[in-house]
């Protein structure tokens, strides 16, 4: 598989198989891609805690979830969420930050996203990213220190079944311009 | 080449072949995977003004550079610039990063970074990911709105000689936990 046919075939998947749980194997070399991703000045912003643990797994998702607008009740479906916190910039990147006035560590955080999902697609898993939900409750179940940012939630498992849905997209004329905005 | 083979071919390149231009398709590519990249609430929030004219390819490129900080004097080499803005969220990812305090577009953006460079490497070409240059010079250069922002550039080339340094990463140990942070 070419990456132009990796990129066409990732997904977000909201349909996980409740019966197929994910080999751990495979979620270590997703955590790989990320770990030899780049980042602004190499400070390697973030760290991932798989939440594998079944009864921890199902209130992560419950924070995850808004029961009265209907929204993410997919969450709790997935055998595995892995949680992506955006930990403080290295001193060039944050001068960088300063001065710049460009958070390098969120951009950081979006490209070990992307990283990460993009394995799991190698590996047939799905993904799903996660940014809206109750970012005080997942702090408090993982113990992550009150001055980071959780920033995503990343879903993880088999699709429930094939998904032959075109993407939709700008075309490339509405994205892509020569020498002139 | 499987992912975890690309990611880690995949680097920040700083010396560029000056006798070798980079193929138009190649680059159109690179931005088909970033058009095929996921975001928040599919937005897309992102705009690539290819620069390839080289009178200007220079003016960005010094721009780019910090003379007598002697910073990213190697830009002016690269044969071609792609520079990168963060467009305005759609109305649903723009409520979420109003209520959650997540400015998803930069996550965004750093998604579709990684597809373009790593679509880059796929092609044999090196890259080298700039978040630092002046900013107001760049869109003024290229007709950027004041709006908007020019988040990053993307130097991209033929690498001047192969690359074979080892990648200075934290050991997964640091950036990997279960359960809790």
């Amino acid at each position: 598989m070419n990456f132009l046919e990796l990129v066409n075939k990732r997904r977000s998947v909201r349909s996980y198989d409740l019966t197929r749980p994910v080999e751990p194997e495979k979620v270590e070399r997703c955590i790989e891609a990320v770990r030899l991703a780049p980042s602004a000045c190499n400070a390697q912003p973030w760290k991932l805690v798989v939440v594998n643990d079944p009864e921890l797994k199902n209130k992560v998702a419950e924070a995850a979830t808004t029961k009265w607008l209907g929204q993410n009740l997919f969450v709790k479906q997935a055998p595995l969420l892995v949680v992506l916190v955006r930990e403080s910039p290295n001193i060039t990147s944050k001068l960088g930050t300063v001065l710049k006035d460009k958070p390098y560590t969120i951009i950081d955080v979006g490209i070990a996203t992307a990283h990460f999902c993009l394995q799991a697609t190698e590996e047939g898993l799905g993904t799903c990213i996660i940014g809206w939900f109750n970012e005080p409750a997942v702090k408090k179940l993982l113990g992550i220190p009150k001055a980071k940012r959780a920033e995503l939630i990343i879903a993880i498992g088999y699709p429930a079944k094939p998904d032959a849905r075109k993407k939709i997209r700008k075309p490339v004329g509405e994205i892509r311009s020569f020498n002139k905005y």
